[in-house]
């Protein structure tokens, strides 16, 4: 086999066999494929696209490149992903929430680039809580407190860290069969029985239409389920931040207020739909009654203890929970005032997130500090009346106090206003299962 | 500028800007750009293609990433240049023949992969032939003799070497954009005053349809023009090879026979289109005023003269010239014998040229050793008649006696006999300019 012929093949668009497709992601992973033919395989599948055999052969090979996770933690193991959009601290709520119904919830998260950090860099701005457990440590948590959240370790889908590096160089992201197989293969690496997938739709996300997130969801579903996993995806609304809080602490803050039974409408329908969905992967009833479960769990103050049990077996003093005025606060801020009277009519969620990478909540580069105070507050969103002079936003920072000025602007031209009120759409579009 | 947004523009189909071109093509042979963000663009210009300005931008970019060749030698400076076929050896005569009528042919040659060694190797045939000459030595002997063969020497068109193995390896050779460039951009560094391009069309050529090798053409024509060059093309038929030898010393013994006023009628008939167009751009009358010089050069032994005497100016014997059975025979010979009567209707060209390659004649790898004598002479070729037991060619070998029975089958698998005689085929389809 070689592959100039397989990159040949697919060009002429071709169907890759599971040998061929084995071939090339074995190969590269241990180097015998070089980048420069990978990245001609990427560009042609870019153009030619993968039929499902081919994207679930892609997506197990990616899986089968490294360490898959054994843990015996004596119940049905499930987890949720999202394909990440601005605001999304679904995971911070519904992680200790599905675990406190009865699932098990051993969540491996990133840290990634972008507007905030990952699940990983919010839970660390919680004094004391550590991210890099042994497994052991990680599954023997998780059979105490049900739930445990930790960032990557481990050889999980090397395939993919080398392919998603290469891809990011060569504009070859942005290719459905590519992104199926790049989330799947560490999804599968990850070996929970059930996953619930978030699948983001609109400016502040990866799919700006509605139909490429469908499409990515069906196919993900699909992948999953040749797999020998339960799978369902929600489509949802990003074309306005999830909740009102985006940054690192201040997020954290927000999901635990959300855990209180509080918090925004918005964050709590989602993670509530979420959760259900979690918890009927798992055979615990029907949507209705385990959105029921789910709603008593948030109400009654039991997820949030679950949340700061968990906390504080991962060394995290567990009173931050209770007293979020423990987090440290930013040092300079800045209110985002409204120009006009009228309605917020529409924003363009994707520049909401670099106000919030400019603030220095996120990372431009993997070596970039994350100032975790850094990023906003939202006082209207789209479809509120606004008067002018009133407080659209809060910036705040402590390391880029001389971003706010620029920050504040970027913010107001990334938001339209109108004299009518908007029609209002729904948060959560659909669901594919 | 970075190299992902040239990559990105170009796979969703946009224009590249010189100044993007430049940035690319000087990056890569610096090596700031690395393989993989070349190869993934070659790969979108492979689907997306280039425009004429596109092309012309890439085609100087690679003529100016290294030197130019600038001879003073009193004349206008005409050069051919082939797309490559099976038993094209018109190099060998149009070169002293053209420069006999009064135009100066320097002319740089490769060696390159194939079914024969390069137009260098054939004439390193000759005993004694050198093509490693210094420029001082090569523009002397263009001066006195008005033509001089040598093989690629200093630093020309340095871009295009990394560029053409990289797209060796990630099948994104077939790209009419990416070929006028590699070809046109080393043409333009041996800079001559004018270019007759020879594309050929058909089995045993890259370009397998007659309207692949229009575009190609056309193209070529075109770069060359915006260039400043005068340039125009024949576009020739390679469903059969050219003249009946196919092998190093057999095809300058074929060469010889033509330049003697002799020789294939089809070797004969392209090899004075070409020269009589080569004269005709360098100004000396119309094309059948130019065809009559070249023929009567052809015809009195004058070309041949020359022949000798560039021979000789380069260390070579001319006595092998006048005397070619000093050529070194193959000591091991096989005759492939027509198992049907009727006619040859088609013959697969490009499988004719694995029967070169497999006797030793060419090489697989850059490192591979030619067999001189190597080959096979034709003595039917499409359209003949033949009877059941008619010697169809002879094979011929010094190194690879064992390949001898392979390669017969192999040319007989590739000849198609019929009944009726075939539809007989113009050598020469078109002109471009």
């Amino acid at each position: 086999m070689r592959m100039y012929d397989i990159i040949k093949k697919k060009r002429d668009g071709g169907r890759l066999t599971k040998k061929e497709i084995d071939y090339f992601v074995s190969g590269y992973t241990k180097g015998r494929v070089p980048d420069y033919q990978a990245a001609a395989l990427c560009m042609a599948i870019y153009y030619k696209g993968m039929d499902l055999d081919e994207t679930t052969a892609l997506t197990l090979a990616i899986k089968d490149s490294g360490d898959t996770l054994d843990l015996d933690l004596g119940g049905v193991r499930v987890d949720k992903h999202s394909t990440g959009g601005v605001g999304d601290k679904t995971s911070l709520i519904v992680a200790p929430l599905a675990a406190c119904c009865g699932i098990k919830v051993a969540k491996i998260s990133g840290r990634g680039l972008g507007h905030t950090g990952g699940t990983v860099d919010k839970l660390e701005t919680i004094k004391g809580y550590r991210t890099d457990l042994s497994t052991a440590e990680f599954a023997k948590i998780v059979r105490t407190a049900g739930v445990s959240v930790i960032g990557q370790s481990g050889n999980f889908a090397p395939a993919d860290k080398k392919l998603y590096a290469l891809r990011d160089v060569t504009a070859t992201v942005e290719s459905v069969p590519l992104i199926v197989s790049s989330i799947m293969g560490k999804k599968l690496a990850a070996n929970d029985d059930c996953i619930v997938l978030d699948v983001k739709c609109g400016s502040g996300s990866f799919m700006k239409s509605r139909e490429n997130a469908e499409e990515l969801a069906r196919q993900m579903v699909s992948v999953g389920r040749n797999a020998g996993k339960e799978v369902c995806a929600l489509i949802t609304d990003m074309d306005r931040p999830l909740g009102n809080a985006v940054g690192n602490a201040l997020e954290v803050i927000e999901a635990i207020e959300t855990l209180r039974g509080g918090g925004p409408e918005d964050l709590r329908e989602l993670s509530l739909a979420l959760t259900a969905q979690m918890l009927r992967l798992a055979g615990m009833g029907s949507t209705e009654e385990c959105a029921q479960t789910a709603r008593k769990a948030l109400d009654s103050g039991k997820a949030l203890n679950t949340f700061a049990e968990m906390v504080e077996l991962q060394g995290g003093d567990p009173v931050w929970v209770y007293h979020t005025d423990r987090f440290p606060a930013a040092e300079h801020s800045l209110e985002v005032i409204s120009p006009a009277d009228g309605y917020i009519s529409r924003v363009d969620t994707e520049k909401y997130g670099e106000v919030s990478l400019i603030l220095g909540a996120g990372r431009n580069t993997k070596d970039d500090k994350i100032d975790p105070a850094a990023g906003f507050i939202l006082k209207k969103k789209t479809g509120d009346a606004v008067r002018r002079g009133d407080v659209i936003a809060t910036l705040y920072t402590t390391d880029k106090p001389q971003a706010l000025e620029e920050a504040a602007e970027m913010m107001l031209s990334a938001t339209v206003f109108s004299e009518e009120a908007p029609e209002p759409v729904p948060l959560i579009l659909g669901m594919i299962e």
